[in-house]
């Protein structure tokens, strides 16, 4: 195993947003710097790093600069562009690795991946044409969602079947982009787990959270999940079963529908994630720190909880609730220093401290 | 009263070591910038400000350029040159205002203040040469401490007199520097109390903490402090007093002797303060956000504590404890990323969080 990073050691972050800015702040509580990349202008995590590049993807020589300039490379969102991948890689570690960005940004071989793994997944199939959509609908029935297997979040790229009339206007809808077919799943609760794996294999998860979406938008996440103590067992064994299966260095979240048949796996996220913010009012060490101390080859926190806490997006007009949120008791506020608000964009979010934990 | 500052203001801090720091990533956290004036290059603060201006306080143009960038400025440390001042006060306010700089850059001033507040302090006496000395040393008696008026902190600018024997010698360790001859105090402990003043008035206080000094140093604060619920009340009390008598905006930390007759103080910083480092895992609106909020014109936060919390400084060499210190439960880390380790220096904290608020 590679030596621990030493204070003064440089972590490259690519993406500048809410979630970059709150890895940088977490790595300089460690003594280690920031250095951003990000093509947008004004992004909100160069106003709390140590460097920003501002370049896109395709220019190769910022890369390398950026690469040379930093001692490891993580990311704050999965879509990085492939080339950019290969021109760090030449120079510094990636961590979360290859594989793990590669598989999660597909959901069809995410859902194959953890098929493998032995690991309950929503029914799927994948769809390159009408042909496809048709047998899957066959296979599924519905409701089922039809996704497109690259570049969708918060609910962006999905078209919803409520019968399996009119399946070429539901593919038109994708712009003939790959897709894949899912059947829903019914659901009592969704919850989410944030874990670690360390650069010597240690493994450590917080507690689940149980999370509320409108609109395809994550807006609660609470602390403890309304959760059986073997779900809550369940939910981080199987977070712990992924992360050693893509031999992975960081902190991962992965979505789960929780049924009567047990616990399903919709997704993970290689990075760390909006269902763990809660971490930040909750326990000693938290999500952000925690990713950073992985990558940086540090001791796991052990993601004890101190406190029970309910964490709430501020969702594009909601930034205007600040005064009254400001007011509020064992409330904490976190802005992301956005300059312009528009809706249905992550402006912020609270952490409001429910009591000790239980 | 002025409007509160929007997100997106600049928030202008005098000084780029750790407090400055803290504060400014204080202030992201609330969608604000920080804009650190530091002399010094490669400073903690710059990096996680927006940004830093490095210049020495003589320069003029640098700190009128800096004043008319930001919306409010206020400091991290109490000695900053008068002439500076008066530049930046033209084009901005200055928070904590500058008679409460004023009156805590001078001991003998300070004193005179509390005592005229009602407030008890160490016997005093004004030391301008030999003469005064001997009519302090006759009034006071030993032991007693020889303090420069000005620009003394962690002990320095110090000389104990355990006899009244040889005061011209204690004189001359002080280089003719004005100084006050203090009356050494008996107490059982030592504490403080972190409180804050908004710009509408309000006050709102944490609750005190216990501090251990070695060699003039902080080692330790421990919340909650071991006193008597009279005890605890007096101290909040007489914070909110000294704040309401200096019309003061910001945090404010107090230093107290706890003795069989009540409540010494001993001094007052106009600034957050090393032993409130503790409120970053005790409170949702910490000492940092909270001095913030008040410059800003913001509510301030409760100071309701969720946890009990031992916040121990990382002095020189103490920070080759930290990959141990990565590893304790429920222990955040505060590394201050600076380049070199000094004896003395403080290089960063730890706080330890003990359990639920009790």
């Amino acid at each position: 195993m590679a030596e621990p990073l030493a204070p003064g050691a440089t972590i490259g972050i690519l993406g500048g947003g809410q979630l970059g800015r709150m890895l940088a702040v977490a790595a300089a509580r460690l003594g280690l710097k920031a250095h951003i990349f990000e093509p947008g202008a004004d992004c909100p995590a160069a106003q709390v790093a140590h460097r920003t590049t501002t370049a896109p993807y395709e220019d190769a020589a910022a890369l390398t600069a950026f690469a040379r300039a930093v001692a490891v490379v993580t990311y704050e969102f999965e879509n990085v562009p492939t080339a950019a991948l290969d021109l760090i890689e030449a120079h510094v570690p990636i961590r979360p690795n290859r594989r793990a960005l590669a598989i999660s940004q597909d959901r069809l071989s995410e859902k194959r991946f953890l098929q493998d793994l032995g690991l309950t997944t929503a029914p799927f199939a994948a769809v390159d044409g009408l042909d496809d959509l048709q047998a899957g609908l066959d296979a599924i029935g519905t409701p089922a969602i039809l996704k497109t297997r690259r570049f969708g979040y918060d609910g962006k790229g999905q078209v919803h079947l409520a019968t399996a009339a009119e399946p070429a206007t539901a593919l038109a809808g994708l712009d003939g982009a790959p897709a894949i077919l899912e059947g829903v799943v019914g659901f009592t609760r969704e919850a989410s787990v944030i874990a670690a794996r360390g650069l010597d294999g240690q493994v450590a998860a917080f507690d689940p959270g149980e999370n509320e979406h409108r609109q395809g938008i994550l807006r609660t996440t609470t602390v403890p999940a309304r959760l059986t103590k073997p779900q809550a067992t369940d939910a981080v064994l199987l977070a712990g079963k992924i992360l050693n299966a893509l031999d992975y260095v960081g902190v991962i979240g992965v979505e789960l529908f929780v049924t009567a048949q047990g616990l399903v796996v919709n997704e993970f996220a290689p990075r760390v994630h909006n269902s763990g913010h809660w971490t930040q009012n909750g326990c000693a060490v938290d999500q952000f720190e925690q990713h950073i101390r992985a990558i940086a080859g540090w001791p796991l926190g052990d993601g004890a909880r101190h406190s029970d806490v309910t964490m709430e997006n501020l969702i594009g007009d909601d930034i205007d609730r600040v005064p009254d949120l400001a007011r509020a008791p064992d409330t904490a506020l976190h802005l992301y220093g956005k300059a312009e608000t528009r809706a249905g964009r992550k402006m912020g979010h609270v952490n409001r401290i429910l009591g000790p934990a239980r």
